[in-house]
């Protein structure tokens, strides 16, 4: 009997639509005896499944619940496949992208401290709370305290499932769309990567929603974010090396953007860095995938997965063939 | 020459699609001698413009730049016609009421909160530290701190121009929508005011965009707000007294259900008044409408309705006609 592994921190309830046919063994992070399974579901955190890797053996097919799989290859060699849980994430995290740039264009981050001042405080005094807390003291008109969103031009960059979504979610705010991605395509327009300096001169929101690989790494570097116009909103909904901290820190502190990241590099960001006391940021920690609706979601994918693996079909979300 | 007076407080510029054929008379509220005009464009702010109203003399129409005049009729009298900026907020109002509903369902307040104490924290941290804030210590499942707007079920109470612009931005989220209005209409299903209280236990967000009159005074009362699911979101993006104060004071502080509102009463609200405090509560200071296209759309409006005016032709957005 197929043996599977899956992480002892999820309520086996959430199993219930696996085959029949399988022996379900919980894996937690805190065994001191080893096991051996077939598959591996791993846990969604890495710290806790890469500190259970060790006591597993006889792994063929390893599916993550994510839709980022980076420490993965690295944890269980070549001689593994694995597939991730494409789509679980799609939603929440377009839900996530549309919330961070609504509330930056919205001040919501500035209301929130004037809230907690217990003040209740009009548009022209919210402006002078803005620079006192900013550091901004150039001169504000009160109306530009709540942008809109409709009309502004947004560039995505990256292409893929999520990416649609976001465009998606975006369509009744009438935005003229951008898209960068690997390979040019049309219909709609897509431009490759190598137009990312020419294009980014015309956003007024730029979202970064594309996978973190050798290529991608420090996409956004310094030269990359002194194109943005001032005042640009950049969105981080990826991963956090695809931007350059010290050059984002420096664009922040010079008050040259905006910016809204559930990423970060290094990632979880020590406490002191200079990051955390940017102006004009707004940072969660990396829980734009996250929802209730995501480990059912993910594990619905990962039981289909399995139930291709037992009948010998191809699977459909490989990240990595096994050599 | 037909004489219009306009608040001193914005720029001329926003002027320049007005008739050629009127004089344009600025207005302060910091007048120290009155002044002749046949149409007046009142401050939008409420406080200048009635500082003002006691030095202007043969006032016939009033154009207001807001969608609510509720202040115009008690301060000019009966024998003005008195018309609002119909439209000129529905863009604006709708996206914050879309930031509302998104920031709350993503607990932004809280991840802002995080980001303050300058420590990374995952989301069973963020639950601790979500448990401390609020003093709600019943056990959190750790995934609900990013909710899914997606398939939820919404209640709009009100159905106008802004009610529309809300469900056409509510639509990629595949949410069930309910709406409530003054009478019961088809295509799309509108029922009637008097089965609000049936229609409160189905919803998950609740959005108040209607207008503030005798009718809809204290409409949402203790009776209605304990009608309302475990945990709701209360949206109020219309006017403060269409909601019992005390009534919301007690359910927020009960944990009974969440709200955010740009509205209050009493507005402004007082330093060391109840709800600064509450749980579970976002509140804006009255800056939903407010954006930076506001102001010329709401002037093109009064550029239109006066132009009406001079051709003898019928007012298009009249909300008291002279009598």
């Amino acid at each position: 009997m197929l043996r599977v592994g899956y992480p002892a921190s999820i309520s086996a309830d959430l199993l219930r639509d696996f085959p029949e046919e399988v022996e379900l063994i919980p894996v937690s992070d805190k065994m001191d005896h080893d096991v051996e399974i077939d598959v591996w579901i791993p846990d969604p955190y890495a710290t806790p499944a890469m500190r259970a890797w060790p006591h597993l053996h006889g792994v063929k097919l390893v599916l993550s619940m994510m839709a980022g799989t980076e420490w993965i290859p690295g944890t269980v060699g070549p001689h593994v496949t694995i597939c991730n849980a494409h789509g679980a994430h799609n939603i929440s995290t377009a839900e996530w992208t549309l919330t961070a740039i609504l509330a930056t264009l919205k001040y919501f981050p500035l209301y929130l401290d004037i809230q907690k001042s217990g003040i209740w405080k009009r548009r022209f005094e919210a402006s002078a709370h803005y620079a006192k807390i900013t550091g901004d003291t150039r001169p504000f008109h009160p109306e530009v305290m709540q942008e809109e969103l409709t009309g502004k031009t947004v560039l995505l960059v990256g292409y893929g499932a999520i990416g649609k979504e976001i465009e998606r979610m975006l369509a009744p705010f009438n935005v003229k769309m951008l898209r960068v991605a690997r390979s040019a395509r049309t219909a709609p327009d897509v431009h490759a990567v190598a137009a990312l300096e020419q294009l980014l001169p015309e956003a007024e929101v730029v979202v970064l929603i594309l996978p973190s690989t050798a290529e991608t790494k420090g996409l956004m570097g310094k030269r990359q974010l002194a194109l943005m116009r001032q005042g640009a909103l950049l969105v981080n909904a990826a991963r956090g090396p695809i931007v350059d901290t010290d050059a984002l820190v420096e664009a922040l502190q010079l008050g040259r953007i905006r910016a809204a990241i559930d990423v970060t590099d290094p990632e979880p960001l020590p406490v002191g860095h200079p990051l955390w006391s940017c102006p004009n940021l707004l940072i969660t920690p990396h829980i734009g995938g996250s929802s209730p609706q995501f480990a059912p979601r993910a594990l619905r994918t990962a039981a289909d997965e399995l139930r291709r693996y037992m009948k010998g079909e191809p699977l459909k979300n490989v990240v990595q063939a096994a050599i």
